[in-house]
């Protein structure tokens, strides 16, 4: 006797939640689709990996997650009748999915290196349309979300705010991958404690230490993890890497190179060229770490010593020193250590840049205090978060926070003291 | 007042155990040196990343782990009074380090179509040899216990063998970063029932429990994880795409790769090659995980058609259909489905090979019989474990099992039907 | 401006799942109920917290998480389109809920000690009719089911079966709270794979892995935890204690007890009596592990040598040694030791079996053969995990493992040798 | 041929480290004594379990746990070169897990209500005095490591202050027993960066992200777990039942209760008692969780209608309401609730506080300013967290929160509205 299965829904594993299901034959098609299989190939956190070494997962994987989390938000939020219809509820799943697509490898790194002008946000738009054209215009809600468009706002809030999916999906993972325990939230009572008032997500007051919780823990992330003072001193060396081999390109030198960098290191393209030709897009879609890496390998034999010293330096891990502070370093100190860098290395002045770096990080950019999170008590009143909680302050919160770094080879080090 | 920080031992972030520690200078000096970090851009488990998204963790880190594992038994040990001196306990600290160093790229699927008669083994062994040289010696223990000429016999189990700490560290990361909680043991309690008798490395009875589900662990790791039907499609694939690369690449033919794989490309080294010629060595260890990976990518715009076609299937993974089972597959099924593609496909009928791949798969590999898990009861007795334990019996742990598979592209399989 | 909650459904927290929502009123009136409510103060694991002091988790507990995986069985089953209506849906709930609610403290120990001739399955159905009436007749579906005489069988395997939400919670808590990791299964991928094929409770084929390892996990924890020795010695101790003192009740002694414990050392209650006097079943429902062990920890200091002896035992964990092995025990030793233990404690010959016990363990009530696991293929095929499976077979499955044990004071043994 | 083990080392089983091994044997006669044996019968959160299931671990558990943690630390610092002599890491042990033996149960609760003007940590001292007594002296200089009265005053900082083992293991724990993951904090990296400077514990500042990580973990524990308002409803109602027990015992009443409770009941102690008299510390060793429910339960049959009612609330999870706010609540609506409970229940005006409490609670008892944690900088500096953090300020750290409440029987405020 035999049974036919029938109505299998898709099941992906994943580490962080056991499983994920694909909730439809259209996301299925669209995780299908070599722009979204590249993200197989991206490293979620670029060089991360150099401290922490288990940090090698990928923007594919992210993604995923974060539609994961998007499907148990809309399972709450039907539970408490925040009517999603089943069109804006697939639009949610794809909108999520694909927030990300924009990424080209290293992107926090090349972003101003490999293309100009053009942010990641940029991209994403661009390959959704694009996409959106190839489904027969399946993704038209999902792109009006995506843009804060639609006319139910919350929606928008859901894959991107404050407490949007994307966050607690990276930190969930980001924490998973490194072993920083430190990052780990309570994603599911936040999202079990999703409410909408006003069409604006808020978050029941039951719900307010795992809010505290989630603040504080994706700031330290910052300073533990993304802004680690090691993995800025390899992001700069890579930013530099592809700097001093452009500069190559374009004088007219002869590199290895990867076709899809090579087509990145010859030509340098406008946001224009992006939205007006398929080729430039496609051409941004061959890339990923590997091509990066190994042109970089490559060029460990590059007869430029300048490119060749960097990339050794980056290949073997040999990075660069850097000192991190809250104030500006004198200029002297500055001077003194290019002036001993320079004679040390037997470089030309002009390339100092290449040796020193020098700059600031900030978490600014992670800004508490622009999107609000509110917080719903029980007798219907709505509270912002830096007001309603005991621990936390606003003015604490909405410090951005600066530090300076300098950052330069190790051996210099030595000959200074 | 100033106090200058000393003694101060690296650490390393691991998310399967916390913290690793470096225990001295000179595995530190090791874990440095290019040979050794080139392993962190080389995936533990090649291609099974297409299947579980998680699997992307390198052969650093499993180096890694198992060093930490060593340490633990060095304590558990040291703490029953087996003396194992400074000396020894430093040896199997680098002998682990260093026992999976002549891994390349995908190396369980290319170690035929890279380098040819030449194991990972061997590999490993000319590695340490050459490292040893560098270390003025300093690695020479280590290396007699990793071949087992080491007076101890008992180090070089813990080194290599069914209850070796390779072992209890890849089931424990592997599961980790699949997902797969059925290969999680108990790997604390292994090491804490670690003993030696008669210089045999044996479990207390205490154990026994811990050890059975090891040995069952280990084999469902391999039936769902090690030889998943859709990694090993996606593995043959990259065989064949190597193989018809290194065709062309022999008859003349041009073929885009990076410097690294160039050389292997081209050059058909012999197994005295590697023991003779240093640059040999040299240009192996140069090949990692981006260079096939961006070679192939290069490869899918190749005018040769097979070459293309294979390279798109795997970049896009658009796998190959695999049907997998006990009995081998019928000749005229295989005959039907050859016309069946041949036709389909407009290929020449040599090239047959290229698109339709049968064989077998085996566990016997891993041979529960030849190297004993003794268990030491509280009387003194030592009894192997098949005949210790009431759950597993030797007739079923011996049982090598043997699964025939064939494979081709799946929209093949339509037309059949 | 102020917006009312609604609709908040009742979350509790579980340390095993996160969280566990209750799914409507009823459920949620059943679980205040004073008969449920009791179960918070009766052990999972009885006395095995002696040896594995993580193992003081509830039967209430237990209770709920399984409850919590049937929400999840019945969402995969739904999305199969194996239809389960709204009113089934609910009785499934009840039903798990319920299902060990006849059971007293520490059950598996004094099922003969207390209560005599009535099982706990007995009770839970004797309490569920009770509730029945108390609910206006709600609890009919779930008691049909219960009983397995319900329509639709595969509801009853969801309760009650090899592959019962039962097995699936007690096996993932139980590893949890004793930090067995041997234990953990994969809950949520069986739950996945769940399917159903005339009328009868399946897995897909792609769950076999995770069958075998939940079978075999269920061994090793009945090996390792559930019929550990010193588990097994600490319960022994503890029927011995009631059985002497419901002796002496018997006997006209007066002994402290507290009022719940009272009822049942004095009188004698038949079958008959729980089924025809609510009043029998109200006493049962005052007992839990308090009373037991606030009563023996008066019994110390009872005047009776022999109680007091065996009670200090108990709380103060000075737990009897306990031998157990494949062989029955040579009655020569066996006399042996009795001979001795009576002389050196200075006791009657009749006291004997209060310090020297022998007897029989055995897992055979597991029983692998009776109820068969279906794996379903995608052909349609159904086969048993036995015949399907490549690492077991039913030989070993079947085996019902039976070994000897004889416990007796500890400081007898240092007598004999 | 025949090998007796030996060195074995004792492990317990513990699910939040996985194994705990003992140091030695005194350590472990220590913990075999029944002083210590009876931490497995009092729950370390008291009636926190009513909220959060599984928070039903032991102050045994914690003891061990956090002896455990110890072990790491002494290792730590001794890797590092700050010379721990045998005898001080063994007093270190010793001290740790003492240092709550004064515990009774329902501790927090019932600290004036069962004994009166002592506190748990004299109560700790006397115990330990005792024991000091029993193993010869073996223990005067945990004692006096314990009492702050050792020179090395880094080592009382290992067992109590803000960087204890005692913190460090109750956050791990009750975290993992409640399934609070808010409170997982990153220990073992906070262990791995204890240093010592001018005899005073402090942190190497690569730590100091999991430092801030601990401060807000437990900061948010508090309000999340040990002051949730539930489990203050519960407890207030245990403080109450006592009081009514004591009045009515002291007034002649006759009340059943365990033989360990009746002591209390009816006999006041002085804190001069339990140091002259070892029958008093006897007998409040004799206490645990069992006697103090096995007479409540009976209680919910007593004639008194107060104490029976307030009983069968407690035993049944009918917990009274509670209102938890800011400010003080207004005089109006504290008498109006009053007057509708006196006439609702028809209890007498003098007895009106056994059914309306009100009071306040505060975190201040958590004084981070107090006792300061160092930072120290690889340049030597010090620098206290409060000023080396970017995310704390001592304005939020020290700030100590008081919030009012007011309880009530559930009914009752229906009656209001």
């Amino acid at each position: 006797m035999k049974h036919i299965l029938s109505n299998k829904r898709k099941i992906f594993n994943d580490p962080v939640y056991g499983f994920i299901t694909i909730p439809n034959e259209l996301i299925f098609d669209l995780i299908e689709n070599p722009y979204f299989q590249r993200l197989r190939r991206i490293k979620q956190l670029g060089l991360t990996h150099l401290v922490y070494t288990g940090a090698i997962h990928t923007r594919f994987q992210h993604a995923m997650g974060a539609m994961h989390l998007m499907m148990q938000a809309v399972e709450t939020l039907n539970a408490k009748n925040y009517q999603i219809t089943e069109e804006e509820e697939n639009a949610l799943y794809i909108a999520i999915l694909l927030h990300d697509i924009g990424h080209g490898p290293f992107s926090h790194a090349l972003e101003n290196s490999i293309v100009h002008h053009i942010t990641h946000e940029d991209l994403s738009e661009i390959f959704m349309n694009k996409l959106n054209e190839t489904f027969n215009g399946k993704l038209s809600i999902a792109i009006d979300i995506f843009n804060n468009t639609y006319s139910k706002k919350f929606l928008h809030q859901l894959v991107s705010s404050q407490l949007d999916m994307d966050r607690l999906d990276y930190l969930m993972r980001d924490s998973y991958f490194t072993g920083v325990s430190e990052g780990v939230i309570g994603y599911d009572r936040i999202i079990k404690m999703l409410s909408v008032v006003n069409d604006e997500l808020v978050i029941e007051s039951k719900g307010i230490y795992s809010i505290e919780k989630f603040i504080i823990s994706r700031r330290l992330m910052y300073w533990q993890v993304y802004l680690h003072k090691t993995v800025i001193a390899a992001e700069i060396l890579l930013v530099k890497i592809l700097k001093k081999a452009k500069e190559l390109a374009q004088t007219g030198d002869i590199l290895f190179a990867t076709p899809a960098l090579k087509v990145f290191l010859y030509n340098k393209f406008s946001k224009k060229d992006f939205y007006d030709d398929i080729n430039t897009l496609n051409a941004f879609a061959e890339l990923d770490d590997n091509d990066i890496f190994a042109s970089i390998k490559a060029w460990t034999y590059h007869e430029d010593i300048i490119l060749s010293k960097l990339c050794k330096n980056l290949v073997n891990r040999n990075l660069f020193k850097i000192e991190l502070q809250n104030q500006p370093f004198p200029i002297e100190k500055i001077n003194n250590l290019k002036k001993i860098i320079q004679k040390n290395m037997a470089i030309n002045i002009n390339d100092i840049d290449y040796f020193f770096f020098e700059g600031t990080i900030t978490n600014s950019a992670y800004d508490f205090g622009k999107d609000h999170i509110n917080i719903l008590f029980s007798n219907g009143e709505l509270i912002d978060i830096s007001e309603a909680s005991d621990q936390l302050n606003t003015a604490v919160l909405c410090k951005s926070v600066t530090k300076h770094y300098i950052c330069y080879p190790k051996n210099i080090e030595n000959l200074t003291s």
